[in-house]
């Protein structure tokens, strides 16, 4: 299992709008090859920066099946005028469960 | 509740050690005062870079009640000589629950 960790930087004011096409986007992830979970965490330090968190099954259902679908494209369309400056994306695997 | 991510650098070579010393310190967060989960992401593009992904029930349990605690030097003892730098913490809340 694979966990996306994007990192969205949002224009001030854009924050509910944000939140609200992630809302609706879900069910574009929900359908997304390899897609298995998705949450949206927002910092308490800096309130206009996010993180969008997606586990994928692979790295690939990702960056190639996701990317080149049309629900990419529907997805920026939801949000992508929300954003400061394109997400920073970064894919990680679990090396320690603790508890 | 609330989400630490720390974004944690590690010296090369030291990974190993590294999580060998996040397996041996998740007792001490688990007997933290409202600590309720722990994970260690290791990244994919950077494979010296860690997200560790704590859970509290509140910024203070974290903030106040671990860091001003006998455990937290201890966490430090275990890990801090494979940190090449500070970790960049971040406090987050939930946003949107997708799925």
């Amino acid at each position: 299992m694979i966990l996306e960790i994007a990192q969205i930087d949002i224009k001030q004011g854009a924050e509910d709008e944000f939140e609200d096409g992630v809302r609706k986007a879900a069910a574009l992830f929900k359908r997304a090859k390899g897609c298995k979970g998705l949450e949206l965490q927002r910092s308490i330090e800096r309130p206009s920066r996010y993180r969008l968190l997606v586990q994928w099954e692979t790295l690939e259902n990702h960056t190639i099946d996701f990317r080149s679908s049309a629900d990419f494209q529907e997805w920026r369309k939801l949000v992508g005028h929300c954003f400061t400056q394109p997400p920073a994306v970064e894919h990680t695997q679990l090396s320690v469960k603790g508890f």
